[in-house]
């Protein structure tokens, strides 16, 4: 397994993980509806990955429009990008390729339909392209963040089921692992949809890599036991003060690891940052269907009746963040300052 | 639901707590064996309710000795409570049950075999009738702490089904709901077996009480958000100097607590309480299997390769402690000179 996203001879096609780590279910993807359902499901997932596949998700919504009509095409596209905007509210990468789309299309607006259908599909691929080259890049700066004989925790997905490549603080680990042989891999399960225990675990054992996986609510245990020595997780959205929104529990670990002096690093690409946003709580948050908490697997866990509360995200302060780990280089405090000068050089 | 456990005519009978809340299944306790798989499948489950389940659990395992040789009844006696004292470590009831009806035998000595089963029957009798009144104690203590509008947030199972009355923790929320009408109750699902969704969930709907439940990751973000006024939590030990032993991210809950500045209280009957032991580091931690994890409701949820780190318990050192709730009053910090004055008077 070397991507979860493949185009193929116009076809776009990918790894369902909602099925994982069962079964390898792949699927093609040929019309707005299944993009917007994979999404929506979580068949694929991971900030990086959702900019990458929606992109693809656009030309694969109108290369079939068969009219000559620009301005309708136009009036195409944009329905399509909105509805595709409209599947996930947290992750930003999602509006960043749909954008930078909308963008292209804008600056070719005299060009023809066949032509743009080209240049969406080219742009498409350029985002893929340039997703992956951030992943390399952000393994590089990261990996030297490691040393021999760490104990290193991770949450949730961020690895080649999260991106266009061998991912963020997952492809940090997998440098490290190949460098220093003797890199321990704790990975929490990461509810409710279990990221952790489902994708994680399944991508570092493809790897050769055995992790131990614990339940979230254990890290507290680990870390007073000394038995971690840094946590690196992913992003879906950084402000310009370097709060960030990622996977629910997140600001449960980040307080911990703050509590006992441990590092705590968020790999993330360039392509993550808002920088319209100020500050973390500017950030929508999505709240999902109380079924995934109440369920696992279609198998139900608690009393019917029960109320949920399923918040899919959380937002972690800059203050409890060491660094953050881009394809730009590390960015360490104090952020607002070192996060524009990165972004703008 | 009245109890969890029920001793009628001479028979153990108790609700199988791994199979709800699906299912209510009581089972009959007839042997030494059934008994100590019922602790250690956590069929029956809950530190106080250990306690008391162990003690007739003695009765029922020694009532059809049918010798008359005293020596051999103390020596079949003393094999029982060490079996039954293997079966889990960190809960102190178990020990301190147990060992009450040691120096009960102890005692008496002289008396005749038939005359000391009734002796261990009524010391197992006198153990539950007084978890019964703890209970009470318990909650006309804790409810003081509590006030109109308080959203509460609890971990694990500290009701019905974890003592011989209405709980500790959760004791004091059932009162609190019935004085003030408008308590909300938050309840942690406690992976990985799941007693908050499974267990908490049930019992709080058959009083009438719609919980709401999250996952264990999800209380950084309500507190952070302020929807949470106190946490509440019961405990398996209790150390000294005020150190708790319990279930498995209590200590996550205690560090966010204090990070956030809400009030968090241990509710927990003197019988918890193991003054041989100085500190928390001295508990015993149970570590368990590695398939309580992987899968649940025997559906895999992970990788069967990986590896697994299960530890049932955490200790929350006493200076996240706001505060421990007995049947013998409130206890405050200083906490190892406030337990001695309400221990020894």
């Amino acid at each position: 397994m070397k991507a979860a996203i493949v185009f193929k001879k116009g076809n776009l096609y990918y790894l369902d993980q909602r099925q994982l780590p069962h079964k390898e279910v792949w699927k093609r993807c040929d019309s707005l509806k299944k993009a917007f359902t994979a999404i929506r499901n979580l068949e694929i997932r991971g900030a990086p990955l959702i900019g990458v596949f929606s992109a693809y998700a656009v030309y694969v919504s109108i290369k079939d429009f068969n009219s000559s009509s620009r301005s309708k095409f136009f009036r195409q596209v944009k329905k399509v990008i909105n509805y595709l905007k409209s599947s996930r509210p947290t992750a930003v990468n999602l509006f960043t390729s749909l954008e930078r789309i909308e963008e292209k299309i804008e600056e070719n607006k005299e060009k023809s339909v066949k032509e743009l259908k080209k240049i969406i599909l080219e742009e498409a691929k350029k985002i893929h392209e340039e997703d992956k080259k951030m992943c390399e890049e952000i393994v590089s700066f990261g990996v030297k963040l490691i040393k021999k004989g760490d104990r290193i925790l991770t949450y949730c997905n961020t690895g080649i089921l999260a991106t266009s490549g061998e991912g963020t603080a997952l492809g940090v680990i997998y440098k490290a692992k190949k460098i220093y042989k003797d890199i321990k891999v704790y990975a929490c399960e990461t509810r409710p949809l279990l990221q952790g225990a489902r994708l994680t675990s399944w991508e570092l054992l493809k790897k050769g890599i055995t992790p131990i996986l614990i339940c979230d609510n254990m890290v507290g245990y680990l870390l007073k036991k000394k038995m971690i020595d840094k946590i690196i997780v992913g992003a879906d959205r950084i402000t310009q003060n370097g709060d960030v929104a990622n996977k629910i529990g997140t600001y449960n670990l980040a307080i911990l690891a703050f509590h006992h002096k441990i590092p705590f690093y968020v790999a993330a690409p360039l392509s993550s940052f808002d920088l319209n946003l100020k500050k973390g709580e500017d950030i929508p948050i999505e709240m999902r269907d109380a079924e995934e908490i109440k369920s696992i697997s279609k198998v139900p866990i608690a009393p019917y009746k029960v109320s949920v509360f399923n918040p899919a995200f959380d937002v972690t302060p800059s203050k409890f963040i060491t660094a953050i780990i881009t394809d730009r280089g590390i960015i360490e405090p104090p952020f607002s300052k070192n996060i524009k000068k990165v972004v703008y050089g």
